[in-house]
């Protein structure tokens, strides 16, 4: 094939030659895949000039949106489904592994660390949630001293930083116990929208999908030797676990919340007949290679 | 498939069943098109989620350096064959009409109105060449009155619009007479750059790819009745015809330049025993549907 004529039918073949001197084989494998698949999708689709335009100017106005506190990007890849796949092709989990999940753009590096059975919700409304939780590994050895960041959104579905104030709420790091254990107090978190007012929001409107991500609790937890697990922990009844916007639910991250018996436990702050939940989960941790 | 246990295989028809309500046929077409290729790229080259940070942070830069005067998701577009296959799609040229190549970024519009035989080269150093072109139907009708557009880079390379100044230089919009006829004055066009110092650049230095595109005249050619022609003519010896960065040659927008022979006709500037050049080329527009 000639390199100075190229028609809707060579022109790939000539695209994907071109990166054929790419020292790193890795990116050169990755620079003509993208190259194969991008065009397969605009020939597939048949693209006018049009539509061409339009999504330059949709990633045109992705970009400019997107800053320091705000990713569009990631946004954008969160509910193409992108993401998730991304995070399933990394995280193939042996058995007794706590399966993985989408990070979410709202976590802060070095939470405050606080001590077992502290209540993080610094007063917030809603109702008292009493969280047990055992690091192990996937054969059942208590992983002591294993690092447990948590957070998550408010009654209303907000996260602290998307509020005004610098007080961190709603977060913390604790560390897991001899047993591998931690426990804290907080509330039960509520479904809440991702940001709908850009480029990502016009499009999941214009293609009928809500916002919605279901109520969710994020750990993210450490320890030496092991592979760092991102996951989160949903919870059963939300009207949102069959459509989560970003598609972050995996069946065996869902929990249901007991309801809580008797006085709530080691909790200065709680009187007694104070209705309250539950959750006790075992967390699997993989063992890095 | 239940819609709440996402996996490596499971996750791309879930995605592509959560725009199942789109109530645009054509929007729901392209978005599901795009997640099944996006989804079997990402799963082809097994991407780390270390690539796909990488790609996050270089579509953000993208969208950072592109501003007004700077298009950078259209280069990136350009310089993986995109924009030229989304152009081939879009203009299957009947017999006797002049094939299409990209617009470039340097068009600017309703450049100055220029009588027959003038110099657009407004004093600019290089080699004289006077070019004549008719524009016809497919049948050869003389189309009398179409409006045509030329812009090229200077002896240098550069544009007008990438130089100091306001004065436009090297464009011009000439009229085509009763016999669909245009004459004017230039300076042979040289190959260039395209803009090398951004995301789009740093990954044509990663891929071992020059950024130049063969010496080139475009033209825009308009008439009633007609699709408006955008395309150019290349320089047949340049040396970047087979490597176009762009991807935007055909063969047969190739035209040799031949030597002028005697006086430069109608050129009051040009003294005689000038060197020149000429080119003589007939366009051919295809009628709208
Ligand atoms: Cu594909
Ligand atoms: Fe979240
Ligand atoms: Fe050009």
């Amino acid at each position: 094939m000639s390199t100075r004529d190229f028609n809707e039918h060579s022109i790939t073949d000539a695209v994907v030659e071109r990166f054929a001197d790419t020292p790193d084989p890795r990116l050169k494998q990755i620079m003509q895949a993208l190259v194969r698949h991008a065009h397969a999708f605009v020939r597939e689709v048949d693209m006018s000039q049009d539509e061409w335009i339009k999504a330059i100017g949709f990633l045109t106005r992705t970009g400019h949106i997107t800053d320091d506190k705000r990713q569009e990007f990631i946004l954008l890849s969160d509910t193409l489904g992108i993401s998730m796949l991304v995070d399933a092709i990394n995280h193939r989990m042996p058995e007794g592994a706590t399966e993985t999940t989408v990070l979410g753009p709202f976590y802060v590096q070095n939470p405050p660390l606080k001590p077992a059975d502290a209540d993080i919700s610094g007063g917030e409304h809603g109702v008292p949630l009493y969280v047990t939780a055992t690091i192990a590994a996937p054969d059942g050895m208590p992983l002591a001293g294993a690092h447990v960041d948590v957070w998550q959104s408010d009654e209303d579905g907000f996260y602290d930083v998307q509020k005004p104030g610098d007080d961190p709420n709603l977060r913390a790091r604790f560390t897991a116990d001899q047993n591998g254990k931690v426990s804290f107090w907080t509330i039960v978190p509520k479904f809440y929208p991702i940001p709908a007012d850009g480029p990502v929001g016009d499009m999941l409107k214009a293609t009928d999908r809500h916002p919605y991500r279901p109520a969710h609790i994020h750990f993210m937890i450490d320890h030496e030797g092991y592979e760092t697990l991102v996951t989160h922990l949903f919870i059963e009844g939300d009207p949102y676990l069959d459509s989560d916007a970003v598609f972050g639910v995996k069946q065996s991250l869902i929990v249901s919340l007991e309801d809580g018996a008797g006085a709530p436990p080691a909790a200065a702050n709680k009187p007694s007949g104070t209705i309250w939940k539950r959750l006790d989960h075992n967390f699997g941790l993989k063992p890095a290679l």
